[in-house]
């Protein structure tokens, strides 16, 4: 039994998938290389790239398939941890870690892990099961959007007509745009589904066997959180890039020469991946802060009961609400941004000289970025789980950040590779209403890299601002002493202060990619930044994954050392969590600027000239958007947590027993007010988003709406980074009272001084801050510029009614 | 006696000086009407302005006198009420309102408010003395350098050269300019000064004659504040109103026929003035909250005495910082904005056809609206003293809201009779590097409506968001129920919530303006706004006046029905302290744009393009410099805050017989501590103001300031509304469940209950954001812009270094 390979029948139909279709593929596309092609067209004579067409249709799925390999792997690993207590705990070689304490019956402890795990897998299938229904009438509906708005800008044409670049040659008609662009928003939204709905999978799989390693101790307690983390960021980022690859080679064989076409077709796999991420980051943002707050106000408030009690009717909902949120979330936000950024590069460099050479290798340098990215991830991984063997708490912290480093180096030596390697030494970029621009391979590797290593000092800024390692927290918790007001003033402060760095870090890296290589430097800025998505996501994952492990140690009634354990693994999980939501938002923001400025060019705007009145008051509009959209998401999480105050209440005060601990309570039932409460809740910020960009390219024209997605972009950006990093300080402040390990820390305690009283306010306060609010505005800068690039052909053709009805 | 004529010097030297300028003016300048002088030109052929250059020099300066003799008027009458009243009380013919209450003694309680007074006087004086010192130094600095960066331009050269416009004519050399523009900072920051402290004197001056009044009744002690209010924002308008006409036409007598070089050096008036902000509102910020915050922490919450306790060493401090913060600081801001607006106006006429035809009278436009203003206000004021009476209570508020409604429909008319009789029907606005902009009369009435009515709007959603007549405010003091954590989120949503109407109010007045006149219309707009700035400033002043005479009748132990009239002037007046902080900040907005447009304009910049990226890096830059300010002053407050509750602390430990009110505490020291220690922590956050637009410009050239300056603006703008609205809405649900007028309220309360207490964590956080770190942000985007323009000429010639260095 222990060597029962775990079988998961669609992954390995993925995998067969995949190698059938590269072979389509390579017959397809034609073997030969880039360099025939062009000495053949005879045109711009550019430099041939080093490796050939046939080379990268292999490559690409290959590395695909080892990543998903990889992941699997790692689950089978994961698996071999036997949550099958009761009778095996003789058999199953566990035996020489049982804990000898009195009282305590392990078989019975792993059996009530067991069932507590199933409860809170359960609940989270309970919750994507209504999201994805909500989901699915949301698609359908905005397919037909999609199509219709499309398809009326050459009033449903089915004729090929003279490409815009190029008169000479035929385009692709409006209907087929609006039809591919259709199946690719489809396509997207059902990978970022499936990636997220895994990563939930694996990671109730993984949670109570972390708590039943950490039995063992915290050195193999970690590694299964951490081989869940990365069987859920390998399978993201191999699923996301499989599917992108074979969406595009499909859709070829219809569109054939017209590239422009085709790639702006794909960008609609970029928009529905992000209407995906609304639903998990904002709908799942909601959920897992109604459940914890509520949790916390009538358990730890009101009935003075620990965290995590069994007895409270909302802990599993609250344990849900972990996974619904911080990983299928995050996933699908992670997702969004790969597949935009992606989408956003193939768009601008399809109407720049790779599209004019059909140079179908220098195309692909955006997925040969990530599919390095793969490789470099996977050897990255050993680092943490083979090479090195994690033996004290204090090795925890220092492990992931490690992890980070080494992605970071290795992936600088790999996109060197692939620029020389997949570029050709010079090549030319289109620029609307400017002179296209002459770049050099080295230069996109700078451009790359440069979005890789902002990355790398935004999550180091990050975990500055938020460990309890440094100075800036301690002081937050030293504010606790006069009170909760000083505490919360301490924190905003902090927030704010957090964003000087980050912002300077992104701006230089904007700067460069900008400078050397225009909109496609950013947007691949922005894949360099993305392209270790697999180790951050693995590190990120790893946060929920070992907070869940707490929570069930807790709720199975295990002993204190055991506790200790998962709560060595879950502070360490707290700042890489802030780290990852350091990534989310950088990778936003250099995402939403490449979608952004592969929507001018789409639309034709040469100059977005912030001194004429549309494009300032679209900019002044465009930051108010993040203001307006987190005053609802904060007041989504107060109604939705509200609702769950009643039910807990009800509970308590109509179950006899219950309090004593004699009777279970109705988990289900709070499962349920949580799921229902946010999938509610998140419709009016939803619609915000979505309907904004719609509503102002249609009324006001692309110019304003150029200007609004500027101004919400460079606001947004100082709001979701404040707003996540106050919200990890306050938390961290409040773990640095209770754990106590320094004087300093041990004068603001202990658990209920007045001291913590005020950090626990601060927690408190920063919970929908950190994990609803802050993090949603990276879909909204996103999805409202990937949703204008699908449509500013619609913006362009039928746009600004409003002011063509003025007369302006 | 009672009739004494309150004796000012200063202010009737003023009168007599300008009356005697006025005539020197109208010599200088001839009598010849802009029709002759524009037949005599035979240009351009516009059409004549209705009023002749000589009655606009006259009309000027009378409208200026007729507000000084007003405000002189409104200081008499407040003059009226003794505060000598120990032997007084018999013949002062005020025996009608004795309160007869059993050990009562109204002499003496008279004789103590006339010692607090004294001694909230001198604080006020014994700061401001303090901050004037470093302001001077500062001055004196800063004069040296516009002088040596200005003269450098070109070489320090004393040679006229040919004009850029038309080098047929003789422009000023830079060393003149240079030496101008130092004069005119220097004099916009002696009038900004001397009406700060005018306001300042007449708040301390009124704030026991208020609480004395009150014994009379509610409608009396209104009437005393509200003059005292009128009294400010007559002379703070008149002044500079009148000091920037008589710079114009002394500058005059050098210039010539230079018109451009004339009003690009009275632009220095501006910077002159938000300079002298920078100090009165962040000092000023930092002063009012170290002292609230600190007294509080002490007093409310350890000590457990009461608000305005006598025995609070803070108390003292407390009370100059309502007279610091909000008089002296809110009218620097207010009046930087006046100057700015002005002279952004001027700027950019004097190089469109006003300049070209060298139209005196349609040059005066921006003036001659002020003028109207002052006739506007003084009437309108006249509704509040004479035309009604306040009888009751819920008179208050009512009457204060109608003095914005009356002054903004008065003055609709008066914009239009002026733009009728100082504008040519037809004229052009030149915008660099594209086609002049042909403005019909009546457009220019919409521009500066426009603004008018959007301050209206702005002043009325403020209301709403933070009244606690109104919903909003209802609910956020109904999540102090669940803790101090929801009351704390509601509050920040409602913050976010309530910048949506103003952000949008601003956007139909910039983009109608922008529209309809270019920039020139922004800067109407923004004068519009500000129009109604007398009556705006008195409401305003109002509320500290009603606050500190609260204060006093409590320290002087006076009945609790007083304290009660007292009470409800003073909750009035939070609501009024809100509205002006939105008309601060709405006004400061259109400002800037202006600002904005007249440094493009200078710099010679035709775009400013954001998909460029020196252009777009400046602007996410800048987008963050917000909340880098924001988490320096509230950072600030939190440092001067704890040296404040240290010393309280001290001197409770210390002075034996405190607490029993047998001894006095030290009340100077408290003072002196607030004052240095907001001195010395307004140092970086206005390091950070001033030095950005230099490093930037200097370095990085005019494009990326021009960027910064668009993204600190659209940031600020919804910081600053946010926070301002979030700290008003938690005082005034604190004051709510205080109040208990309501069955919910009563609900919630009394005073000392759990919800009580959540909502005063709530007030205590709000206090910094809606007193310091909010109304700074005002400071950060104006004086940026204004800086920015001053050195516009610098950076055009030798800025840039970085990019130069770079070869970019």
């Amino acid at each position: 039994m222990r060597f029962r390979v775990y079988f998961f029948p669609p992954l390995l139909l993925a995998a067969a998938l995949v190698l059938l279709l590269a072979a389509a593929a390579a017959a397809a596309l034609g073997g030969e290389s880039s360099a025939d092609r062009s000495d053949r067209r005879g045109g711009l004579a550019m430099a041939a790239t080093v490796l050939s067409a046939l080379l990268v249709q292999i490559l690409i799925p290959v590395a695909a398939v080892i990543g998903m390999i990889f992941a699997l792997v790692q689950w089978y690993l994961v698996s071999q941890v036997s949550v099958k207590g009761g009778q095996a705990s003789s058999n199953n070689g566990h035996d020489q870690y049982l804990l000898e304490e009195e009282g305590y019956d392990d078989g019975a402890t792993v059996a009530l892990c067991a069932e507590i795990q199933t409860a809170i897998s359960e609940g989270a299938e309970s919750f994507l099961a209504t999201e994805y229904k909500y989901l699915g009438i949301f698609m359908a509906i905005f397919s037909i959007f999609i199509f219709l708005f499309l398809g009326s800008v050459s009033g449903f044409s089915t004729k090929w007509v003279p490409c815009k670049a190029d008169p000479a040659e035929l385009c692709a008609p409006s209907l087929a745009n609006a039809l591919f662009s259709t199946v690719a928003f489809i396509l997207g939204a059902l990978t970022s589904t499936l990636s997220g709905y895994l990563g939930m999978k694996i990671a109730t799989y993984a949670n109570a066997r972390t708590t039943l390693e950490a039995r063992k101790g915290v050195g193999k307690a970690f590694i299964v959180a951490f081989r869940a983390g990365s069987v859920m960021g390998f399978l993201l980022a191999a699923n996301g890039l499989i599917v992108l690859f074979i969406a595009i080679v499909l859709f070829k064989l219809y569109y054939g020469d017209d590239w422009t076409g085709l790639y702006e077709s794909i960008a609609g796999y970029g928009l529905g991946g992000s209407s995906v991420a609304l639903f998990g980051r904002v709908g799942g943002g909601i959920y897992t802060k109604a459940a914890d707050v509520g949790a916390d106000l009538v358990g730890k408030v009101e009935r003075n009961i620990p965290e995590d009690d069994p007895r409270n009717p909302a802990v599993i909902a609250d344990n849900v609400g972990d996974n619904v949120g911080d990983i299928a979330g995050m996933g699908a936000d992670l997702f969004g941004s790969f597949a935009e950024s992606s989408c956003a590069a193939l768009v601008i460099s399809s109407i720049s000289s790779f599209g004019a050479d059909r140079d179908f290798v220098a195309m692909s340098f955006p997925l040969l970025i990530s599919s390095a990215g793969i490789v470099v991830c996977l050897i990255t991984t050993l680092f943490a789980t083979d090479f090195f063997v994690i033996k004290s708490v204090k090795q925890i912290e220092p492990s992931l950040k490690r992890q980070l480093i080494i992605s970071t180096v290795l992936m600088t030596l790999a996109i060197a590779a692939v620029s020389y390697l997949a570029l050709p030494s010079t090549f030319t970029i289109n620029v609307v209403g400017h002179q296209p621009k002459v770049v050099k391979n080295w230069q996109l590797f700078f451009c790359v890299g440069s979005g890789l290593w902002a990355g790398l000092i935004i999550g180091f800024t990050t975990e500055y601002f938020t460990s309890n390692a440094y100075q800036p927290v301690q002081d937050v918790a030293d504010s606790c002493r006069t009170g909760a007001a000083t505490n919360v003033i301490f924190g905003l402060a902090l927030g704010y202060k957090s964003v000087i760095i980050p912002v300077l870090a992104i701006a230089v890296a904007i700067f460069l990619s900008f400078s050397l290589a225009a909109m496609y430097g950013i947007a691949v800025a922005a894949l360099g930044m993305l392209s270790t998505l697999a180790t951050g996501l693995a590190i990120d994952a790893y946060g929920p994954i070992s907070d869940n492990a707490g929570g069930i140690a807790e709720m199975a009634g295990m002993p204190h050392k055991i506790r200790e354990r998962t709560d060595a693994l879950d502070a360490a999980g707290n700042t890489t969590a802030a780290i990852g939501k350091g990534f989310a938002i950088g990778s936003a923001a250099l995402v939403s600027l490449a979608l952004f400025g592969a929507f001018v060019s789409r639309a034709g705007i040469a100059v977005v000239d912030v001194i004429q009145p549309k494009e300032f008051v679209g900019l002044i509009v465009g930051a108010m958007l993040p203001y307006w959209f987190s005053a609802m998401t904060m007041k989504s999480v107060g109604k939705a947590a509200l609702a769950m105050v009643e039910e807990v209440r009800r509970q308590f005060n109509t179950i006899p027993g219950l309090m004593e601990g004699q009777v279970k309570p109705d988990y289900k039932r709070c499962v349920q007010i949580s799921t229902d409460a946010s999938i509610r809740e998140m419709i009016p910020p939803g619609a915000l988003v979505m309907l904004t960009p719609l509503i102002v390219g249609t009324l006001f024209g692309s110019s304003t709406l150029a200007g609004l997605l500027a101004g919400a972009l460079v606001s947004g950006v100082q709001i979701a980074i404040s707003a996540s990093n106050t919200g990890g300080a306050w938390d961290n402040a409040k773990k640095y009272i209770e754990a106590g390990a320094s004087d300093h820390a041990r004068s603001l305690g202990p658990k209920g001084s007045e001291a913590h009283k005020a950090a626990v306010i601060g927690d408190t306060v920063g919970d929908p801050l950190k994990d609803t609010s802050g993090p949603s505005l990276n879909i909204l800068i996103k999805l409202m510029a990937v949703e204008s690039l699908v449509f500013a052909p619609f913006f362009a053709a039928h746009g600004g009614l409003f002011f063509k009805w003025l007369n302006i």
